[in-house]
């Protein structure tokens, strides 16, 4: 671990990894043209494209960011991950998993034409809409506020403060959800989805519409690098298990349709979500050098996406640092 | 690494591994009736469904093993690998990618659909059947011939003998594939075969008819384990982008439609075959504490598979020891 | 037609007819029992299913009647043909057509998968649930009151009567149409749908609630039977084009997935409803022998249901008069 | 029956149709070009696309013929229908509908998704190729050559002379038969095909390869109206059943993807093939006025087709006869 590292080498090393990624945002910024904002949120579409940023949260408390790492977002689909984490925290694994799978698919985010090829229509897995939006009815609690509230609770643990629901947002969403409504009344019909339609998408659109920025992000990726210790508080937050799990998920399935690609050519378990967020870590390694040798969180902000839903220059920022500092877990 | 412990110290650890396993497979085995030997296969029906073996290879070169760990029985879907990696090595990994991608799909492993619903019908991964057809019609040479004489190099290179076909199980495969040849006739229709379809089902079946054993394929995770390194011959046999590549699909995709489920509650990547085999391995990792802190390689047979079409008692054998051993990636 | 048939003939034929209907249906009550009233609607379920009744429509005035014949019960499917007649009234077939296609599908009547494979989710007809919500979505009028009204007065014109709902089948159904809403989420997001989804729904649901018996749906078959023509009214209620366009819908795409078993081994333009009911119509014809030869409606209601949702006992009852009068358009 | 009309009317009406056929025929030649040659049989690329050609056959034997009617072409999927029939002359209706349903899909006519879909895989109807194989396959005989003999009879007694086969097109389409091939491995695979593959569809493709011209499928049209009564030969060929049947089939899947809009807007039983031909038959009808009261049969020829496969030129003529002459059967 770094703690071994002495004083001055680690001032050093936290510069030299500094003028990495200063380089890299740079370099990868100007890729960000190629991507697209999500327009179906009518709210991301007028976000400017350009930007990038990113930030790492290492055990020691040690931050390290570069370029737009604090413009906020709204979390979109890497809520999946902690509503998934909180549902666990609240039901049991196994409650959960009977309601839905851990496979990937290979489908479309949004698609529902899975539902109704595999009788009973049980989800494939938490990070796609049909599954996050039964795991949001799962909550505890018996009303949208109560629910929203376990997920808040668990964001303040893990990000040090309360986070807000960008309303704009939430509310350009909420008008033009179609599709997850069209979910929510499929999965109500096959009995997988716990609480009303109504109730289930409130919860499900209002947590995507919480803002962060990308140290939020970073120390959430720590504590699942971590296992689900939180090096800062110092406390257990998550059973080793639910964290162990929530990785294995991101890596299957966290990155949409590029899910395999990411895990082939990048290897570190990876969130993203359409406003342009990837939320990622990096596991301790025996095998890398300096300059990061034990486990980070990562957190990147790039609201230009590629086809699969990804931010664009915040994919390939990643590829490359995954790279350069061998992070890959395979 | 190991060489570092002393050597009374390891034989004791060897002892004492080999006990945890024996008793583990002699648990294990008793959960073989459950399961049914594949039945769409003609000659593997009769095998005695009993069966039970293990064998771990480490870099020093110690096997260890237990149960019926001799038996010899035919890869199946574990050659998928191996042509993946020969595949790569002969045309190079981008060549093979424009082919073949590597997203996992959450349908059966010998599914026509998708081909017809994404257009233009690229096989979604190489070890599914679709892929893995496609992925042995790459294979350099002109004929089925010179096709499997790159893979049984490769082979050899990796499990020190020449590989032998089981004419028997091949005969029976040959005979009954009309799913497969339903497969390659769609992608020769496609353009993404680029043999003969009977070329390529020759060379694709008598791959999933090559004989081995549990070390046999213990030896060949162990490399990969090793990132493409063969610790008894001294030689890097595959680039460390082939093996990690390889090593991610094994993970999203090596285990059937459970490969999900593996990933979260094993956590290794493995490939298994509907004989019964299984090949796996675990990496090198810091928070694991002995027996076996480096990267060694698994080698499973137990030829009654479940509703997936992975070994039985074979997979609660992997997951017992991946849990008792911490080897779980994430 | 029948008017130039001598009186005495005429009441002799009647009587006749009416035997043989005696004798058909007494026949085929005893196979009511092995079907099943509609589950899924659970105002439904408690229907004494081994009610059969028919009704048949002359153009002449002449009605002639067996069994439970007056039993009321809901149109449900059979609503969907009246609303389809009604929007091309209303908006034209062009604009109409524009929204739904007239292709069968072989998909369950309530399938959401072919929106989402065939781009850009146009349903493939006004027969299945996607096509149906959306007909009624088109109904003249900015309210659902007012499209409703529209639906009613057409009805009105057709029966001679103001229709009426069953509040309680429509609550029944409002309250558990997950999937129709699925639906109508689904087809608001690709832009077929053209009222609010709960607007939809509204019109949908209330149009199947409303309640007839066997001699109000052999009236309208009547009138489709005659190409529009009312000939109690006598007076052209609808254009031939879409009397003709609304029989081969009934034809291709009205007995659900036995459509094809249907008009291949009936005959007969005919749209059933899973409250039992069947609407079918027989065409003029010159092979056809006394006692029918020219154009009539039929009206038949039999609560138990098969595998595709068409009453059993009805489907077997409209089969035998079709092969006993020939009535068969092929 | 037109016999009653007086000689010398009928003579006249006999030019007046000519005129008019000749008309439409001049006027709707010019629409071709919008269309394109099959292009997946290679033999069918360099065809002259303008041609478009007509023939109509009456009950007494009259042959009204315009344009390009003498042209050769190949049977292509028009055959599918006569192999139903003979097949059903064979085996049984019952023991060919075992084997094949007769519910239109929707899909593409080489589809092979719904087989996946659907347990137990049978094919949906036998309009379509996976129906067309299977029903090739349950033609009497041992070999091919003994299962195309059947089928040679049949013709040769419908048309009065022995077909012949387009070798160049055989070759062409065996060839690159490799989507039919994979849907017969498919139906191998689930026990549909009752033959092997490569019988099976050397009898399919020789199927599609016989040639003809406008007369010939006018007068196997002029059979089917007639219900199976041949009346040059004064025999009655095929039962009233099967005839019937194979009309249904021919309106509710006759026309590729096309059917039901062909059903809605021509009405009348049709069946094309991607070579340009249509066979289609009116039946007798009291309301039809001069100049066509009774049966015919319809045969036409325009090479350039559509989206759907169906001929461009051809569809519209005869839109324009069954709309002029009120042909439409519903």
């Amino acid at each position: 671990m770094l703690q071994a590292t002495p004083q001055e080498d680690k001032t050093r090393d936290d510069g030299q990894k500094k003028a990495s990624l200063d380089a890299w945002v740079t370099h990868y910024q100007s890729y960000a043209a190629k991507g697209q904002n999500a327009s179906y949120i009518p709210a991301l579409e007028h976000i400017n494209s350009s930007q990038l940023g990113i930030c790492i949260a290492e055990p020691n408390g040690t931050i390290i960011h570069s370029g737009d790492w604090e413009v906020p977002f709204t979390l979109q689909s890497i809520s999946k991950v902690i509503s998934f984490m909180a549902a666990c925290l609240g039901c049991g694994i196994s409650y959960v998993l009977e309601r839905v799978d851990v496979e990937p698919t290979g489908d479309a985010f949004n698609s529902i034409t899975r539902l109704e090829m595999h009788k009973p229509g049980k989800p494939f897995n938490p990070m796609i809409n049909a599954g996050a939006i039964t795991v949001s009815s799962l909550l505890p609690g018996k009303s949208p506020q109560q629910k929203l509230e376990v997920l808040y609770s668990l964001i303040e643990k893990l990000i040090g403060k309360r986070p807000t629901i960008n309303e704009e947002v939430f509310q350009s969403e909420w008008k033009t959800a179609h599709r997850n409504r069209a979910l929510a009344h499929y999965l109500k019909e096959t009995g997988f989805l716990e609480s009303e339609v109504e109730e289930a998408l409130e919860v499900y659109l209002k947590q995507c519409s919480i803002e962060v920025n990308t140290k939020d992000i970073a120390l959430i990726g720590l504590v699942l690098a971590l296992d689900g210790y939180h090096p800062i508080r110092k406390e257990q937050i998550l059973p080793k298990e639910i964290a162990r799990l929530t990785k294995a998920l991101m890596l299957t399935c966290g990155m949409y349709n590029a899910s395999g690609k990411f895990a082939a050519f990048v290897g570190v378990p990876a969130k993203s979500g359409v406003s342009g967020g990837i939320m990622a870590l990096a596991p301790s390694s025996t095998r890398r050098v300096l300059p990061l040798q034990g486990e980070f969180g990562i957190g990147i902000y790039g609201p230009a996406i590629d086809e699969y839903g990804n931010s664009l220059a915040g994919g390939m920022l990643l590829q490359q640092i995954a790279q350069e500092w061998d992070l890959n877990i395979f």
